[in-house]
């Protein structure tokens, strides 16, 4: 058994939270298509127990309505060998209440790769752990 | 139906492997665990077709050998909201050959997490797309 280095913090509930919030602009979807694992990159905002990510029609993120899914958002500096990544997990449905719709297209959230992305989907985030790798 | 927009380029297998190569410091793993999706993130570097990565016995990535996973690897500008991402796909084995381990372990790539990471797995790449977001 290997013992947990010092420079290794597991974070709690709370921080990790904290960081998916407000450490990225850019998360991963992890899920499985046709039995293998896939990971995609999103835009994505958190609010309100949830990971709120807009896409269009007929693309693999827009098939996901339903599914458990994985969402991982990290960062790290490299010159450090240092950074954080938070994991979460949840079921992802797609949003249907015209007020909340509207409130969301008139929020900051944008997708880098469609302009009109009118497909909102949230994951409504069950579990999320986190950990810190500090400079040694 | 909807347009890839045009400041969305595909890029090809070559382009693929050359930023899996030389873009980033850490990638993201993706595989099945107790029924579910999981991402993590690992220091790597990529070599004769393989994605290299280091870790300790009785971990999450350790378990991986002989499996089918993602491995995907991208960088953003939030400022430009532009960015690329490589999504590859191969199943893992572990590192045997004492020659080629010698090698390894004189070479670059060591663990953040782990100080003596002596447990070496690679990804034989079997397929990679990529794609590059450019700044509207």
């Amino acid at each position: 058994v290997n013992e947990v280095p010092a420079h290794i913090e597991e974070l709690t509930e709370e921080e990790s939270i904290q960081l998916l919030g407000y450490g990225s602009y850019v998360g991963h979807v992890g899920f499985v298509r046709d039995g293998r694992p896939v990971i995609l990159p999103v835009n994505y905002l958190y609010e309100d127990g949830a990971v709120v990510f807009r896409t269009v029609e007929g693309t693999l993120l827009s098939a996901l309505d339903g599914e458990a899914v994985a969402f991982e958002v990290d960062t790290n500096t490299p010159l450090e060998r240092a950074g954080w990544s938070v994991l979460a997990h949840g079921r992802v449905e797609r949003i249907t209440d015209a007020a909340y719709l509207d409130r969301l297209r008139r929020g900051p959230l944008q997708s880098w790769a469609w302009k009109d992305a009118n497909d909102w989907l949230r994951i409504k985030v069950e579990s999320i752990t986190g950990r810190r790798i500090r400079e040694r």
